[in-house]
C-alpha cells in the first residue's frame, strides 16, 4: 500500500493535469456489450479476461447486482475495436459459448458504426418531436431517424425541414386495426430498431407492440404513477399537488405501467392554471424525453421485470 | 446471443422479482479497495481474477478513466470476507506484489469492521454540528466521532447530550500556532483519521494541516468558485443572484479552493435578506456536508490534481 | 411616465445601494392579516385603504385570485402596529364591519406578539420531530411547543433535553377512542392552535380532527397522489420510480387527501434498496414538513375546497 | 371575524370548486404597470383607488419593498382595460399627474395588444436561438420578432424557415464600431424594444448600449458570479465544480456583471468532459434564457442598482 489517494494537504493545489481533454479514439470503431445473468463469483473476471485475450480496450464499465447474495446481474462494457483478434460474427460466437452459456447470459453486442434506427410517432404538439429533430441534428443522439408517422398532417412541413419521410396514417375508432398494422409494417419497411411516442395521442394495443416486436417509448405528463391516463394536468390541478412532472418508459400493454427510464419535475404554485401547468410541463416533457432516448440509444437501459437498470 | 434485455411487449407486466429486498450480509465482514494507478488493459482482468482467486465475492464495483486513450484510471471494488483465503496482512502483502507493483497502483482497503474516526471541529453555529452526530445516531455514518473541538463553549450541552468528549481550544491572534498544536496533538491522541469543519470559523494553517497529515473536510456556504472567503451570504446578497449554495471540499492551503467533493444550490428571490439566506442556507450546508462525509466514509472519493472522483 | 425601469446601460453597475440590510423593526409588534371572499372590483382599494386611515404601515402584502372573472379572492397582508390608531379588539371590530362584512370575507388577523402553539405527535422515528425542535431553538420556527404527545416512550430524552412536557398516550385497537379523546384533552389543556404528525403511525379518525378542531399538519413520505397509505417506499422500489418525494398537507377524514401545503423530491436510481430510499427520504420529509410548519405559522397558507394558496 | 381559512376537518374533501377553469378574458385588452418608488404609507391605496375609480379591474398584483423602515417600493399590477373610462394618453396623463409625481415614481404602463418586439443577435450555436423562435410560434412569448442580426450566415435557413429577416453583420477588429453602428441602426429601423444575445460570440461596447438604449439580455453559459469570461465549461471542468449552470442578465458596460434575472443549474459528475458539459449546459442555458426573456417581456423584471425583482 503506497501512497494515499487523499488529498495532499502539503502542497498547494496545482493546475490539475486532468484538465487535458482527452485525445479522441475513433467513435464509430467501439461497441458496447449489455449483459444479464443470475449472480455469481466469478463474472466480471471471465467477461473483462475474454476481453482482454481477445484484444478488446474498456472504454467503460458498469455493473450492477440487485442482490448480492443472489440476486440477478447487470452489466454494460463499452470497448473499442482496434486491436480486436476476431471478426464480428467470430468474436460473437466465442463470447456465446465461452461466456455467455456457462454463466446463463442473456446478452448483446451493439457496434457505433451502426446507429440505432429510431421511428417517431406523433400527433400534433410539436414540442418533444422538434426537440428530438434538434437533437438528432446537433449530434446529440447517435440515431438515423428513417421515419415519422402521425395521424395528423399539421407537423409535416417541420418534418421536410429537417428532411425525414413523413407519413400519416389517420386513426378512427373504426380503422384503428388496420391503422396500427400499416404503422408496422412502414416502420419494419424502414428498418427502424425501436420507436418513440412524442406526445402520440392514441393507444397502442398489444397487437402492435408484439407485431412491432421492439421496443416502444413514451413520454408520459405526469410523475407516475401519479396521474395515469388522459388529462394528467387537468388532474394534477384539481389535486393542488405543488410540482408536476413527467415520465419516460417502455410501452406495455398496461396503460403508464411499464418500466420507468427517466422522470423529473419542476415546482408549481397555486398561481398555475391547467393551462399555464401545460406550458410549463412541456419542458419537462421533452428533457425527460431526450433523457430517456439517449439511455437507450447508448444501451444504458436494461429491464428486468417491470422495472430498468439505467447505467 | 439469446433473449433481448429489451421490455418484452407481448407480455403484461407482473409484479417484479427484483421487488424482493436483499437478504443482508454481515456488514462487519467487507472490505473496500480503491485504485488509481495509469490506464492500461488488463487492469480489471487482473484485479478481479486476484479476488477471485482468493476467494472474496465482489459487492459493488465502479471504475473511471479520465481519458480513454492514456489516461489515469480509478476503480473502487467492495467485497465480502466470508470466503477469503488469505489474512488481511497477507492478502494485502499478495495485492501489493502481484497487482499493484505491476500496475504502478496507488491503493488502499479499508475495512468496514473499523469504521473511520472522524474529529468535528466547530464553532457556534449548531446546525451541521448537530446533522452530522443525529445522522450517527441514526446510523446513517459509519463512523466513529471520538472528539469535538470547538473555539467556544456554546455547544459542549448537546456534545454531552451525544456523548462525546468536547474540547475548548480559544483561539486568538495570538496563540494560533499553538492553538492548532494543541488540536493537531487532541486529534492524534484520539486517533482521528480525518477531521470535518461543521462550520468552523478560522483558517487552518499549513502547520496544520501538514502536522495532522490526514484528510479535512469543509463546508463552505457558497457555491465555489464564487464567493470565496468571509461572507459569502452577503457577497451573494450584493450581487443579486438568484440561487445561493454550499460547497464541500478537501482543504488546502489555499482559501476555499481544495478538490470540491459536493455542492447544491437552491433557488432564492429578491425577497431575501442576508439573514434570510443564512437561514435558507443552512439547509443546504448540512445536506451537502452529509453528503461529502458519507462518500469520504465509504471510500468513494479519490483524489487526483485538484479535482474528485466521486463514485 | 418619467424614467425607466430597464438598467441603464451608459452606466457601469455600481455598488448597488439595495445592498444595505434593513434596519430592523420590532418583530413583535407586527399582525398578519388573511382574507378569502369573492372576487370583485375594489377589494384591495378598501383595505388598503382602511389600513391606512388607522396607521397600519403594510410591510408585505400578496394576493390571488382563482379565477378574474367571478373567482375566489384571497390576501396576506403583513402590517406594523406602531401607528395603529385602534386597539386590537376595536380595530378587529371596524375591520369586520366597514370591510369584512361589504365584501362577504373569511379573515383573520394574527399577532406576532403571540406566537402559535404547536403540538407535537410523533411515533419512533425522530428526523422530522428533531427537526422541529432544532429550527425552533434557532429561531427558524416563531412558535412555542407547549407539548409533546407519543404512542411510545422512545423519545422522551430527546423531548427532556429540549424541556419539552412529553405525553406517553398508548394507542391500541381496543383504546383508540379513548387514546384520541385523552390526546385531545391534553392538546386543549396545553392550548394548542395546531397539531404536527412528525410521522405519527396512526390514523386519525373523524372524531380526533373534530374534537381538536383545528388544523393538524401530517408529513407523508411520497410525492402524492402517488403511492398512498402505507409502506411508499416499498411501493416507490417496486414500481421502479426515478424520483421519490414527500409531501405535507392537512388532514382531513379521507386519508392522504386533504389540502396539499409542499412537496419535493429527490432523483433516485437502480441501486437503492427500500432501507436507503426510506434513508434517503427522511431528508426530504423534514424539509418539507419544516417549510409546511413555517408556511402554516406565518398565515401563508389560505385552504380553499381541497387546495392551498401558498404566500 | 368568521369562518377560518383553515381546512374543515370535519368534512372530508369534496370536489374543489377551484377546479373550473377561468373563463378567459380577451388577452388583448389588458394592460400591466409597473412602479419604483421611495417607499412611504398610502402607495397602495393610493393606485387601487385610482385604478378603481377608472374602471380598471386588478388582475394580479405583486409588490416588494426593499427595506419596511425606508427602502424602495416596487409594484406590478396587470388590470383589464374594458371598463376603463378614459382612453390610453388621457388615463397615463391623469395617472401622472395624480398619483405618479406626488409619490416620486418611476413608471410604465405596456399594453397587451401592443407585443414588445424583440431583436435577437446570435452567432453559430443554434440552441438558445431556435429554442427562442420555437417558443414565440407556439404562443408561450407574446412578441414579435422583427429582425435577427448574425456575425455569421450558418443560421439563415432556420431564420427562413420561420420566415424572419436574417442580416450578416460580420464583425472583425477593425469594423467592430460600424459592424455595432449597423446593428444599431438595424435594430431602430426594425422599431426593436430590446435585444436578447441568444449565445452572440462578441463583447458588446458601451457605445453599441448607449446607441441601441433599450434592455439587452445575454446568457452566459456558468452560474455567475463564478465563471466570469470566456469558456466557462472549460474553466468548470478544471476547477472540477460538480454543478454546471447558465445566468440570464442584462447587459452592462462590465462583462457577465449586469443585473441577473434568472439562474439555474444541473449536477455534473467527474464523469463529464468540457464537451460532455457544454452538451449538457446547452439544455439549461436555453431554459434559464427563455425564462428571462418570458419576465421581461411580461414586464415581471424591475432593476434598482445592479440587481432585479422578479415577480
Amino acid at each position: 500500500m503506497t501512497a494515499p489517494l487523499d488529498p495532499t494537504p502539503s502542497s498547494s493545489p496545482k493546475s490539475s493535469s486532468g484538465a487535458s481533454e482527452p485525445a479522441r479514439l475513433d467513435p464509430n470503431n467501439t461497441a458496447t456489450l449489455t449483459i444479464a445473468c443470475p449472480d455469481r463469483k466469478g463474472i466480471v473476471a471471465a467477461v473483462s479476461q475474454f476481453l482482454l485475450n481477445h484484444g478488446a480496450n474498456i472504454l467503460h464499465s458498469d455493473q450492477h447486482t440487485t442482490d448480492p447474495s443472489g440476486g440477478q446481474f447487470f452489466m454494460r462494457m463499452e470497448f473499442h475495436l482496434d486491436g480486436l483478434d476476431l471478426a464480428r460474427g467470430a468474436f460473437e460466437r466465442a463470447f456465446e459459448s465461452v461466456i455467455a452459456q456457462p454463466f446463463e447470459m442473456e446478452w448483446r453486442v451493439n457496434y457505433t458504426a451502426q446507429p440505432k434506427r429510431m421511428a417517431i410517432l406523433v400527433s400534433r404538439y410539436d414540442h418533444c418531436f422538434l426537440d428530438l429533430l434538434w437533437r438528432k441534428r446537433r449530434g446529440e443522439l447517435h440515431i438515423e431517424i428513417p421515419l415519422i408517422i402521425s395521424n395528423h398532417e399539421d407537423l409535416r412541413r417541420d418534418a421536410d425541414m429537417f428532411g425525414i419521410p413523413f407519413h400519416v396514417v389517420p386513426v378512427t375508432k373504426q380503422n384503428k386495426a388496420e391503422a396500427e398494422a400499416e404503422q408496422v409494417r412502414l416502420m419494419h419497411e424502414a428498418g427502424a430498431d425501436f420507436a418513440v411516442l412524442a406526445r402520440y395521442m392514441q393507444i397502442l394495443s398489444g397487437e402492435f407492440l408484439r407485431g412491432f416486436g421492439r421496443p416502444v417509448i413514451n413520454i408520459h405528463h405526469s410523475f407516475l404513477p401519479a396521474f395515469i391516463g388522459a388529462n394528467p394536468y387537468r388532474a394534477a390541478f384539481n389535486r393542488g399537488v405543488k410540482l408536476i412532472g413527467a415520465t419516460s418508459h417502455y410501452v406495455t400493454e398496461e396503460l403508464d405501467a411499464g418500466p420507468i427510464i427517466a422522470q423529473d419535475v419542476i415546482p408549481v404554485t397555486h398561481r398555475e392554471t391547467p393551462d399555464s401547468l401545460m406550458r410549463m410541463g412541456r419542458d419537462v416533457e421533452r428533457q425527460v424525453l431526450a433523457r430517456a432516448v439517449k439511455a437507450h440509444v447508448e444501451d444504458r437501459v436494461l429491464v428486468y421485470g417491470n422495472k430498468t437498470v439505467v447505467f
